[in-house]
């Protein structure tokens, strides 16, 4: 399981200050203990410092990547701000996020193919959020037919089925997990990543259902997530469900966990 | 999700000596909560006490139906029980279990049909436990048609696909999920049914091993359960994953155990 840290995002009401006070301490701190815990990508997102992203964003990049050698995934709505970010980038960087929609794909296919990056391609397209499992695949169909004739691999492309909260969509939930095991078999070779979270807004106990769902979302083929690697329950469960799928050999990980007194929590 | 109380079951070490002592307070309150706690059937085992157990079986039968509405699950390998416990069953039983083994099936039949017995079949038979996903949907495609042909509806049926320690069994895991996927498609109709805890024999941590694995088979279509329902964690987990599978309308369920205090515990 590929795990993308979500922490480093000022719409995080802790971290919104830190990047407001440019305090590069506490920023890498973070990294450092997203890294330790397991994240295979660092997410930095300062979208919600609008007029000062294109400045900000490559600071927040160069301040993580001091700390950590693991590679960043730029998360931004800007294209300026994803290429002044992606300027600075070392390593195969991940691109959060390109879509179906015509000037999106056109803004962002340059960067992709100039910094051979990895790309989430969310399922969505001029006609906006597909409503149907067979109309996300579709998008999913072309989106992916279209980056790899621009010569992206497969294996770099992570497609996110779209989360939406299933207290106001009927069936959300599971046109997520039918998209996913749909994406994986039809489209074999690419990746599909999810951001859990949006699927209990508005409920009670969001925790549970975030954690309840991540299990459900690897069991349908889920490999990679954008989550917080901190929570040590959830990675728990994570590595409880790696070993029921047999994707973990032998259960060594697993067991290595428990020795090291980490699943001792739910 | 159907839920069959696992809990009165002289193999557990606090309930053999209730039972020995016939202590029918304390095993009728034990039937009482799990009743409470939201039990469809409670399933009934004396096995331990081999030599007694044509008599001990009726008398638990009897102890637990005064004080639930719930039918019974009658649980033995012994015939004799079996038919000793299902002459004083009320309601519609479910009887654990039967198999594809000539001579499991023909002494068991007969009873399933005089009773009109709900039936546990287990994916076995005379040449041993299947291997492999494709021979188990075969096993049970074979019982499920040869009880058909001897009466009993699919909607009585109950598959349980049989589960092995992943410690012990490279893919045990991944194994039963993909049973239970084929048939609940192949097979439609019938119920899906698991006891879990055999999945963690032998590795650390089982609770979280056993409660990951419950929302793993439920996202692959399981539709009944053989687990503790006291167990306040696990429960608030599968509610978690109705709610999540759209199985919960509006996720009314979800919400109500909210207010009743049932979901701030994971």
């Amino acid at each position: 399981m590929l795990i993308v840290a979500e922490n480093i995002n000022t719409s995080r009401k802790q971290v919104a200050p830190l990047v407001e006070n440019k305090d590069k301490d506490a920023i890498q701190d973070i990294a450092r203990k997203v890294t330790e815990a397991g994240a295979g990508f660092v997410d930095v997102n300062c979208g919600t410092f609008v007029s000062q992203e294109v400045e900000l964003l490559p600071w927040l990049v160069s301040v993580v990547q001091e700390v950590t050698d693991k590679p960043v995934c730029v998360d931004s709505p800007n294209p300026k701000a994803m290429e002044a970010a992606l300027a600075v980038c070392r390593g195969q960087v991940m691109l959060n996020s390109i879509t179906a929609e015509t000037a999106r794909y056109e803004s962002l296919i340059p960067m992709v193919k100039k910094y051979r990056t990895k790309v989430i391609a969310l399922c969505m397209d001029d006609a906006g959020m597909p409503e149907t499992v067979e109309e996300r695949l579709n998008v999913a169909k072309k989106l992916v037919g279209r980056l790899e004739s621009d010569g992206v691999s497969r294996d770099d492309i992570y497609v996110d089925p779209l989360v939406r909260p299933i207290g106001a969509v009927q069936g959300a939930g599971k046109m997520v997990l039918d998209t996913i095991w749909a994406v994986m078999h039809e489209l074999k070779g690419v990746h599909t990543i999810c951001g859990l979270s949006n699927v209990s807004f508005g409920l009670p106990v969001r925790k549970l259902l975030n954690q309840t769902f991540e299990i459900m979302c690897m069991t349908a083929g889920l490999d990679s997530v954008i989550m917080n690697p901190l929570d040590k329950q959830q990675m728990a469960q994570m590595l409880a469900c790696e070993a029921l799928l047999g994707s973990d050999e032998y259960c060594m990980n697993y067991v290595s966990a428990h020795r090291e007194g980490k699943l001792e929590l739910v």
